[in-house]
């Protein structure tokens, strides 16, 4: 009797744990401990669910090889701060993205471009604003990090220390790519006629980062943007605000997209890693406290992954493009809330 | 019986609440609540109590009248957002500090400011970094603020900006004064006689700030430097970041000076803020487990109000120039810890 009753909770039990995987969150694949893990976004902001497929299937494949690139760092055993550089310079170098090559247009008819990165283990940072000659702002941003005393430098000081390293430099209109330049083009005028570039609208608020912890534990991330479409001279958004768009600490790793002003306001992703740590609480609860409390609808998305190797890709937008892997083999590529 | 029990507590009450107003700590004077309060500093650092007592007169004098600026904004309800802007431009045209007249010299014989104010019932703010030619850089910062959908602006943007406003301008010479010159032509030797300029050590980290509460209950946070002797060209410190030199929310206004590297790597000043409202903990403590648990000996230190009108002026340097005064009256100018 008792044999039978014990016998008989085995498919109630099989049906719960059904259950219980059905409710795995998709967009935070990594809510166990794992021995590496990767996250990255390509921006957040209205996409639309109406984007051809030829398009949607560019932006998989984008966020799927960058995904990669991170992944061959960290399975190999390299360092988080490794593999979140390759892979924003990886997000950088493709045209899709609103960073790197790809940058959309300043109110000048040019290009400026901001980038962060910091090491969690020992907080040391780097970050650059207003650059406009170099190939990839994310690697420069580690150069600062790594060779100078300072951790932020601005348009023509930073494109001096530029030139004191060995970084690649590229003429400004290496930035140009003609879907941005007919994307800026339109905001002077009222032309309302529905052209390929429209898909893109949710790259006013186009950023790329990637946020890594590796199998020595350590935390790192970066994030690299080119701006917003017009924005005024000199602008600084949150990417290159330590705290603000980019964060790591011993807790967690942290970058974020949207719209700058409110995510350095809300000093966003560093309000995360201490809601974790002064409420004892999980990067998920930080990252909807900061996206539900703290932000309003439409504002942010953010990608993070704390010191367990949870992930969690959260926003209060449409969409976000954005993607994940771990040392388990889970592998995620979204971009809006349901698919 | 009972009333002989009841009455002889009495002169035991007096004795602990002789002892409860003896622990009152002096740098804090303002730990139960006020209707507006106010405190400001004039920059952290190893200031030598051997300084002369006429310079040192010279330093408690021009607390004094900076406290006396914002005394006279909050005492008529003015709002914590002028009375910090006002006590900063104070502090600004006073060329004992270094910030506006008697900045500090870049590594190219220069100066540039940088600024940042913060309204914490609206989470505005306005920044600035490398400004060359204005006047006030907190008058600035606050019609960023006001007038533009963006919150930082720096280098030459940041100059362009100033041009569409009323703001004052000033040639870049305005900002010499001949002590600070001579602080910037010795580090380039190493000449080791002591000179007057020798007890401005302090100001290697020389930044001026205020934070307010009024009597609306509105907190505000100001501050404002010439950054580092010697600074890199573009190099930006903690002052403009928002979160870290300068913050204000609901909860509390803090305005940081010290080694702004680190004081940006920590986002101290939300730090403050978020401990406070995470663990609920009070301004001293939350102050406290910044300076100790966060920053090294040497890095920095804070001034800061919170919404009840507590007061929380707290270093890890061996002085900071820093004064408060509040609605009860209470007033302190000070420079070292044991005054």
């Amino acid at each position: 009797m008792k044999i039978y009753t014990r016998l008989s909770l085995i498919p109630i039990l099989l049906f719960f744990a059904f259950l219980y995987g059905c409710s795995d969150n998709q967009n935070n694949p990594g809510n166990t401990s794992a021995e590496w893990a990767l996250a990255l976004h390509g921006g957040a902001g209205t996409i639309s669910p109406n984007m051809p497929d030829s398009l949607r299937e560019q932006y998989y494949e984008g966020l799927r090889l960058a995904l990669r690139v991170g992944e061959i760092v960290l399975r190999e055993g390299g360092s988080a701060l490794d593999a979140v550089e390759l892979v924003v310079k990886n997000l950088e170098d493709n045209p899709l993205f609103n960073a790197g090559r790809g940058a959309v247009f300043t109110i000048d008819g040019k290009h400026e471009l901001d980038a962060a990165i910091m090491d969690g283990s020992t907080l040391a940072a780097g970050a650059l604003t207003g650059l406009t000659t170099v190939k990839n702002p994310v690697s420069l941003a580690r150069i600062v990090m790594e060779e100078s005393p300072h951790i932020f430098f601005s348009g023509q000081g930073a494109e001096e220390f530029a030139g004191q390293t060995g970084v690649e430099r590229v003429p400004n209109h290496y930035f140009h790519t003609d879907i941005r330049h007919r994307q800026w083009q339109r905001t002077q005028t009222d032309d309302a006629t529905l052209l390929p570039e429209d898909w893109l609208e949710g790259d006013k608020y186009g950023t790329v980062g990637a946020v890594a912890l590796d199998t020595n534990g350590n935390l790192a991330a970066a994030t690299s943007t080119g701006g917003m479409t017009n924005k005024q001279f000199g602008r600084v958004g949150d990417v290159p605000i330590i705290g603000s768009g980019t964060f790591a600490n011993h807790i967690a790793a942290i970058s974020a997209t949207g719209w700058g002003e409110q995510i350095m306001r809300n000093v966003s992703a560093s309000t995360i890693a201490n809601y974790m740590e002064f409420r004892n609480a999980s990067l998920d609860e930080a990252m909807n406290f900061v996206l539900t409390e703290r932000l309003n609808p439409g504002d942010a998305g953010f990608v993070a992954v704390d010191r367990s190797g949870n992930i969690s890709m959260q926003m209060n937008t449409l969409g976000m493009y954005r993607g994940s892997i771990n040392s388990r083999g889970e592998r995620v590529v979204m971009i809006w809330e349901n698919e």
